[in-house]
């Protein structure tokens, strides 16, 4: 065996090859975001020691490059949602959690995420995560002011209202600008460095796992200053490498909806290590073909007035969902122009707060002129016109049931927007595949027997996100900071080996 | 380790745990369907030992419940095409597959079917698969005559004609009535049967792949009158144990899409075995979340003058694609309803030859009525028949680029047939997924390194086929013999261990 195929992710090294131990700990953590951040926190909490190997040379993951939104919610509300006068109840959270991830939803999951979703806000709380107790009541991607709570998914567009009553649960942490991630892996790698049980190796790269004769994880190969060492772990390792969105092989191969996409969101090390080191030792990989993909059409919540129509001049969804069910939806169109139409005064503010860069197609002052400047169907695009702002005016979207808040009628002059993916449009995606575990965080085979030794947390997972077209803000950072405690707890629970 | 732990699919048995050998054969064989039987045939004439295994009494698999058309052409048209006019290209045949299979093509793989299908189509005729030399030209979605050729995908619908010019590829077994899949597996069967190399063993279940200590694949245990057997192979284990659509916790985990559908197609060992038993030894799964679901509006071709709405009253498809094609667009919609709107003439048509099951939804002597009657937004449907039979009076389907040839204006009165998924209408649907495999058969890792001694073929592989929204009849029984085929000579070539 070469030792290019002895490194491989995807073929375990087999304990008869190690020729001695270069490192012994009970729990091993692959990746230092947020989900390793917390597994090891919890993991030393409990007595356990602890070894984090974090190719990068600083903490920091996916986690520090996001806005770090958290959703939290249920059990009578969160300190902060009380504070600003929201009462959630868990049921409402879950039947919301359970539309969003669709018919992949893994139910128990989902269960134990919103049962515990206030415990978790205390936690981070505890590790001196701050909220202030304030409502941000603009429609936003991600919130700029120092506000705690904010609406970050569909909670309140169709058909999620029908079924599940809104309240917010975006926690947006106690700071100006879009810093929630850097304040948020600052705190987490400061609990990590202050607690004696957990040593951080940095530029570290994790190759594969090591199994024993009975196929249990024992251990993992790292390499660190190009010298390969044999890492035992007497409890578990722990994969908290992130997802894939980095490794375009894998993107193509898993995830080939996410090609429409033009900018990865993630770090580097989003390369899929984690998952393929799972998938090596027997761990199921699922919903490896979802992914969050996007248009990102606000800000300004303005554009939330406007229609996005394909090249029939017709529209197809509720414009005041979350931005990645519109993404979604514009990506089952079998339609060569997607386009977002908006008054002058929108355009506006389109033109001042969008970072979209979608270009203008077309302008008219009817909407005879921009339908026939858009080359549309001479009729189309003045009936949605038409229809829509008679339903504006009896406040009733019957076409598409956007909310009555959201309906004020098209006064030409009208702009075009060409969000047609390809042309131009950010298009930002990552992936929401993953390895399937418990919600223990325990990874587990496609029989869901468990592979002993093995955890998974965050995007190396397949958390309680599983769809864009139900992704809420909130729910990444949410899911891998507690899965990642999940997964902590469990591995230093388990005796030692 | 319990005896359940030892026969799971999911983790392959290690060489150490064979206390002695039951059988010793060149190449095994999982599954005698068409793959299994074509793979077979290929092994015995390049000198291998065979034994199949077939867990069902007979052989026959999913091929023989199948209409067994077969999809081929190119390099100037096979015998058939040629009889027929028509001269196919192998260019024209690649496009056509490369879109079918969008942004997850096998590129390499489709490239090998095409440029050798007119060669697969003369070892067909030659181990005895008559085909007439006649075309068929009504659309339909199997050949209830005896001709020979016909149609079966979307090969003249938009977009695929204006890419590849169209060319009909289906070819249908000289047998009149829907049994062309025994009338396949029969022949298949004698060409096994008559070669002395290949053993059948039946009411065997192949229960999990056996390694050795490099992880090269030595054999597999199948399950015989209550006693598990040790099988060494020599050269491989050639998967051909179909797909996983009779598993509903697969369906679920792996393609929840399907569970929209509500009749699994396919035969009852279609548990997805093989693929978790290649998945246990490394081999990557692919394209697990597509698969083939469908509203078979057609027969009678007639539906093809008739158009389909969702509950804004709009057109989304153009109705002259491929069933499966149509039926993916209709689950892409944010739609309480679908309906299919036809003439009277038309629905007389439908009562005498469907079998699609949609109860009628509204019926109107003219559009406003039946608007009225299906509680569509007024003005909605009218606007979208008024455009429609304006455009069939001028020619061109402005809107969803129906061809002509399928353009009649729809005057009333007129039916709307009810075909909402859930709601009654025939959904047949099966798995488009399995292991990776090189256009050999060689079956491998996520890192596309070949497992040794491991091949796959049929719906255990991931074949040429991908996406619903690109499926043409023909293309799983012509990739099942195909590339049963492929890996039948590929293992028989490997050097004998």
């Amino acid at each position: 065996m070469s030792d290019t195929a002895k490194t491989n992710p995807s073929r375990a090294r087999k304990i008869r090859d190690v020729a001695h131990w270069d490192r012994e700990t009970d729990v091993a953590i692959v990746g230092f975001g947020g989900a390793g951040g917390c597994a090891a926190i919890e993991a030393a909490d409990a007595g356990s020691s602890v070894i984090i190997f974090e190719v990068a040379s600083a903490s920091g993951g996916s986690t520090a490059m996001s806005s770090a939104e958290i959703y939290m919610g249920g059990n009578g509300g969160t300190r902060v949602q009380q504070a600003c006068g929201f009462e959630d109840s868990t049921e409402d959270m879950f039947t919301y959690m359970m539309m969003c991830a669709g018919p992949q939803a893994d139910e128990a999951k989902i269960r134990n995420y919103c049962e515990n979703s206030k415990d978790h806000f205390q936690w981070l709380v505890d590790i001196g995560v701050p909220f202030k107790d304030s409502f941000h009541k603009e429609r936003a991607i991600m919130c700029l002011t120092d506000d705690g709570l904010l609406y970050t998914g569909s909670e309140k567009a169709y058909p999620f209202a029908q079924q599940a009553k809104p309240c917010p649960r975006g926690h947006n942490l106690y700071v100006e600008g879009d810093n929630g991630g850097p304040l948020f892996m600052k705190i987490v790698t400061e609990n990590v460095e202050k607690r004696d049980a957990i040593t951080v190796e940095y530029e570290t790269r994790a190759l594969t796992l090591i199994v024993n004769e009975d196929d249990e994880v024992v251990g993992l190969v790292v390499r660190k200053d190009q010298q390969e060492l044999n890492v035992r772990t007497r409890q578990g390792v722990i994969l908290c490498a992130g997802g894939f969105v980095m490794n375009e092989e894998m993107i193509r191969k898993y995830a080939p909806m996410l090609t429409a996409g033009n900018t990865p969101i993630g770090n580097p090390g989003d390369t899929g290590t984690g998952i393929l080191m799972g998938m090596a030792v027997g761990g199921a990989a699922i919903n490896m073909h979802e992914g969050f993909i996007t248009i990102p059409y606000y800000p300004p919540a303005s554009m939330t007035y406007g229609i996005v129509v394909n090249d029939q001049g017709q529209r197809f969804i509720n414009e005041d969902v979350y931005h990645g069910r519109l993404g979604a939806f514009v990506l089952r169109q079998q339609s060569q122009r997607i386009y977002f139409i908006l008054t002058v005064d929108q355009y506006g503010d389109y033109e001042r707060t969008s970072y979209m860069g979608a270009a203008v197609a077309g302008t008219g002052d009817s909407v005879a002129e921009l339908e026939e400047e858009l080359g549309l169907r001479t009729g189309t695009l003045q009936q949605t016109i038409a229809l829509y702002n008679e339903d504006c005016l009896n406040g009733e979207d019957t076409q598409c049931h956007k909310a009555a808040e959201w309906l004020q009628p098209l006064q030409p002059p009208l702009v075009a927007l060409d969000i047609t993916p390809g042309r131009g449009t950010f298009l930002p995606y990552f992936t929401l595949g993953g390895l399937d575990t418990l919600p223990t965080g325990e990874v587990v085979d496609p029989q869901r027997q468990v592979i002993p030794g093995l955890y998974a947390a965050g995007r190396t997972a397949c958390g309680v996100v599983r769809r864009a077209e139900g992704y809420s803000s909130g729910m990444s950072v949410g899911d891998a900071s507690y899965s990642g405690r999940m997964a902590g707890k469990q591995a230093a629970a388990r005796q030692r080996k």
